[in-house]
């Protein structure tokens, strides 16, 4: 089953979120317009808005106050992708010109920050103090991981715990506080909104793991850029730590930089292909998944949480 | 008498402020910590905590309710400050280097993040929600502010509104909205704190043009820069405006480009000050200051009153 099809009951709420999130960021000025919808409109997969109307399922439903929370954190997430390219010096994302290569750097960061600022008006709507502090401790975490994140580039002595907080920080934690927040906004009571924000972290982890392999095993057209950029931009991911355990394999990845030639770097790719890095990091991966999984079973029976499931076991096995 | 001196009865407060604004940025990032502490122990004149607490004190001032704005407020100009230097290149701030020239553009914009971030923690702590609209409204804006200002770059076709439209989002409104809410942390009623933000506007009017005829007047030692950066960077202010109405000064000016030889642009410097440019500019900044200082008759007539009237005089004075 595709994905869009597991959560097509909420079709009519998810226009209304598409909708509004291009209205949000109107702006006065045509430039910051332009370049906040180019990302906008080269869609993804609007993923934390999905998690966010489906755990708002385990409590009192409002699409007028949940939109709120699910418009908020994918802004939040766009905001943070222009700040990631500027970071990575990307020329492509969602398979479009990034908004740093089609105007610069300097529009970019303010970009980030206006579509940012954006999303803090729409915050304003929610009443729960307890949703305003969750929010801005996840934002600060997610900056220092973003920070982390530069710090650690090309770093090769770095232990995979290194690896593990980092993607906590940067995807985890914001699909994590998409369930709870959703689930907050919705007034459901702590026990539950708990429970959905691990739901979250376990998927969130086992997201970004998955990613991480993609962008070893997935072709240029599938990934809308060429494979092994992670690597080639000194982002040690968990293929490559499992690839470094062997002697021969860590000499040549130890020696990566930027400028890297193309056959190089498609020969170091082809060699963590053919060791067991993938197999291992899937693995892990679907731990995560399992431990989402069994965590459902804890939660009340309802069509969300079918879906959170279908959803669940649909990452661990997405090719792109 | 020195601006310190008018509010050293808020001594004891101001220092609360500065401590915890210091534990505030404490980051498990060691190269975080560092790069935020770097700007924030530079100083700078905390201009907008000392308003927020004058405005408090029409109300039912507590100290441990409007720090908080108090701290968001100048983290908020702070982090703007760090994004700031990246879009312009600026090698000092405060007589210090910046951040982006000490480590990277790509640390300077997280670092602008996290401290952005971090406010936002702060701000959680205030219950109005009046206060929360106004504050993200009011980001939004200084963001359009920002890339309007890119975008206006070396553009020697503008209008002078274009430039008062800038310097009221990129200063005005966020000491405008210091003012406003000290006011609303402290209970202070619509009708006083709406002045109170319409002070502040005139007043941050006032103290923009004023840093814009410095940047001309002042010496390198006072600046903490060389003189003449706005210009050179393509940032056109007040005195450029009148002294463009000089045909002859005008077609030096539209010739300025970043990589101007300093000799040409020590020459152009000469001609604005020789002209009426830099005393017409005065003139606008005292007609606002002037503005401000009658609206305070229209305020309850205290120690804050007073205090207030005794910065805006001396905001028109100033010399750095």
């Amino acid at each position: 089953m595709k994905l869009k099809m597991m959560y097509s009951f909420l079709n009519s709420d998810l226009s209304i979120i598409e909708k509004e999130l291009e209205e949000t960021i109107h702006a006065d000025s045509p430039l910051l317009r332009q370049a906040s919808l180019h990302l906008l409109q080269a869609g993804g997969k609007r993923i934390r808005p999905v998690f966010v109307l489906l755990a708002g399922k385990f409590g009192n439903y409002d699409i007028n106050v949940t939109k709120n929370i699910a418009m908020a954190l994918e802004l939040i997430h766009t905001a943070s992708l222009v700040h990631d390219d500027v970071i990575d010096d990307a020329e492509l994302r969602r398979g479009r010109p990034t908004i740093k290569a089609k105007w610069d750097n300097r529009i970019a960061m303010y970009t980030g920050d206006y579509i940012f600022a954006r999303s803090l008006e729409l915050i304003t709507n929610i009443e729960n103090p307890l949703a305003h502090q969750i929010l801005s401790n996840t934002i600060v975490e997610v900056c220092i991981g973003e920070i982390e994140q530069i710090k650690d580039k090309y770093r090769f002595d770095q232990n995979i715990k290194d690896y593990f907080r980092r993607i906590k920080r940067k995807t985890a934690l914001l699909i994590a506080v998409s369930l709870q927040l959703g689930a907050i906004s919705a007034g459901v009571e702590e026990r539950i909104h708990r429970k959905l924000f691990q739901f979250g972290y376990y998927v969130g982890m086992s997201f970004q793991i998955t990613d991480d392999i993609l962008d070893f095993t997935g072709t240029e057209k599938e990934l809308g850029k060429p494979a092994g950029g992670d690597l080639l931009q000194g982002n040690l991911t968990l293929p490559v730590f499992f690839a470094m355990e062997d002697a021969n394999i860590r000499t040549k990845i130890v020696r990566v930089h930027e400028d890297m030639p193309r056959s190089e770097i498609d020969e170091i790719i082809s060699l963590i292909k053919n060791s067991s890095a993938i197999e291992r990091s899937v693995q892990i991966s679907d731990r995560y998944l399992d431990k989402a999984i069994s965590l459902l079973d804890e939660l009340p029976d309802n069509r969300a949480n079918k879906t959170l499931k279908e959803i669940a076991r649909y990452i661990g096995k997405r090719k792109f």
